[in-house]
């Protein structure tokens, strides 16, 4: 069988290689592959948050993804022959008011409900663990089994992962769908050419709603923008988190000396602006909550657009049209899902159903 | 006579310009003309600040700079065939709290004993002026006679009009000072080649004091972190300059619907760096004066070095060491000060002396 994956963002990439990996033969078409939100992302992989209540559903695949990380990461590096590394420090989730205090110990019960390895700290011992938190800290969680991975290295370990598994990557503009008799037959190109597949992935991020052909989708661009800077080496061990004054930021390390500082979520359609209100915010609550930021060096500003789905959680499997098979709507856990979904959406490919922890994910969902 | 000006910023090029007029042969040496500090500048021309108490004679020239600008701009335009534009809508200079209003209160009364056309306004009428400023701010002056100018239009138009005088740029960088017996002869460039002369203008900006070959200036780098903003059509009138909570801001309007946030004043050598703390202090400052800021587009972030004199004042005229003539030093009024800065290095070259506005500005006055 041949499947088109329309999309080379980590989503399209990781699918496209577990795909191949079983023994089907895999294009991928994307003109600029991980130049989207997998470009962006700050590669926290931290399953439970705030909005985690309700969410149960999500929560247990974002966990079951979290599980896998390490071997997929490992396995990832091997078959690129580069090393992709996952931080195992945990995420350090930081609070400064009562109302944030408060915040942390209904979180860490729902921690303990689910049976996570989380430590209470004081601001004591918070500080302890990350020295250059602001001493007005007055508490915190540690998260033990929270990770992160840097997106674009992981990127560029997928793409060669991909092609050592005979993927085929295809750099032109994706014009629209091909359909044959209300059936998706493969893409067409920009310029002029077509590729044809029995099965056509969708892996568009947030442009997953506005590809010509395809039938519509609840899938919407939700702005982001986020930092990156140089100069932390040292600053930070793992991954912090904190509200400040009601506006989440973290702040995770990555690299020799680098950190990323995210990030807005803004619903403005796919405007591109980086702004000074957007950067502002992020680096005051940065510099609050760490004020050795303060002196790191300002790299990057960046604006990009998350797949939001109706209800936060991502699309896998069948879609309305036959043929074309969905793997988008990722929403902010696009980097942490992207082991599960890959896992899921090659099962389906090869076996015609999708393993019961994707199953609440299908698109059915909205119909009911 | 043949000149040699080393640097073609905004000073080296005008400087150029004005001497060629007079007849002599011009040679401007960068490899990069525009690129320094001429390239950050906010072009704000606003002579008479905070700090202007004390440094009459510097405020005098700044003063007759100003009051040639009209003209110099009306003539760059003109020779160059493109309108440089100069923005006439005067400076509004606001404050918040107690401190604030008493150092706009002396400040006016400076301004008046200088007999400038200054307008002392409440908040109210502040506000009626830029009605997007804060609600917050308690009062302001308005200076009716400050202007600015874009200095990147300005230097692109400088550019042309030195090349249609006959001035010669050579696009190659400066290695060293060429000297013999004991007296500047030229350029020694990076490529091998030499570029002779009677005589060197040392017009490098904060590179002034590191020229190989010339002799010790007391010219240091003081870096400037400054921001350019895009979507401010209509936001402001004029240039506003305020105090907020003891660190100064100015946003000025240019083009269509761009604006500058300037700028940091940093004692770090040249460090290159855009910093979190910089841009955080940039932005903070600028939406806290005009709110509608935070909307804006941050489309440039930038760090430049000014060239910092012992007492902030230019070095203008000869060296100590014959041949080479110093057109630097200019600090934080670059921009204002090139139609006299210009002038009075063309009036030396022609003459062999500097014309009295300019006299207190050789080197002398460091050894007296």
């Amino acid at each position: 069988m041949n499947v088109v994956v329309a999309g080379g963002g980590l989503i399209g990439l990781a699918v496209a290689w577990r795909t191949a990996q079983r023994g089907l033969s895999v294009t991928v078409v994307d003109d600029a592959p991980g130049s989207g939100a997998s470009y962006a992302a700050a590669g926290m992989l931290a399953p439970v948050t705030e909005a985690s209540y309700g969410e149960e559903a999500l929560l247990r695949l974002c966990l079951e993804s979290l599980h896998r990380y390490p071997d997929f990461v490992g396995e990832v590096s091997r078959a690129a022959g580069m090393d992709v590394g996952l931080r195992t420090a945990g995420t350090l989730v930081v609070g400064f008011d009562d109302d944030d205090m408060r915040a942390l110990d209904a979180l860490h019960a729902f921690q303990r409900e689910l049976g996570l390895d989380v430590a209470r700290l004081t601001g004591r011992e918070a500080r302890r663990r990350e020295p250059s938190l602001t001493p007005r800290v007055r508490g915190g969680l540690h998260v033990v089994g929270d990770h992160s991975v840097d997106p674009r290295v992981l990127h560029r370990a997928l793409l060669a992962a991909a092609a050592a598994a005979g993927v085929r990557l295809v750099n032109v503009r994706i014009e629209s769908l091909r359909t044959d008799d209300g059936r998706a037959t493969g893409l067409r190109l920009d310029d002029g050419a077509e590729v044809g597949g029995d099965v056509v992935v969708l892996a568009l991020g947030a442009a997953s709603g506005s590809l010509p052909g395809a039938p519509p989708l609840p899938v919407r661009p939700v702005k982001g923008q986020i930092l990156r800077l140089r100069g932390a080496g040292g600053l930070l061990d793992g991954t912090v988190r904190a509200l400040v004054r009601g506006r989440q930021v973290y702040l995770v390390p990555y690299g020799e000396d680098r950190l990323v500082v995210g990030a807005t979520v803004e619903e403005r359609g796919f405007d591109p602006a980086v702004t000074a209100g957007g950067v502002h915010d992020l680096l005051h609550d940065a510099i609050d909550v760490v004020p050795g930021v303060s002196e790191l060096e300002l790299t990057e500003t960046l604006t990009r657009w998350r797949p939001g789905s109706a209800d936060n959680a991502p699309l896998l499997g069948p879609s309305s049209l036959p043929g074309l098979v969905l793997a988008t709507g990722h929403y902010r856990n696009g980097v942490l899902l992207t082991p599960v979904t890959a896992d899921a959406v090659a099962e389906l490919l090869t076996t015609g159903s999708l393993p019961p922890v994707a199953q609440p994910f299908s698109l059915d969902r909205f119909r009911r």
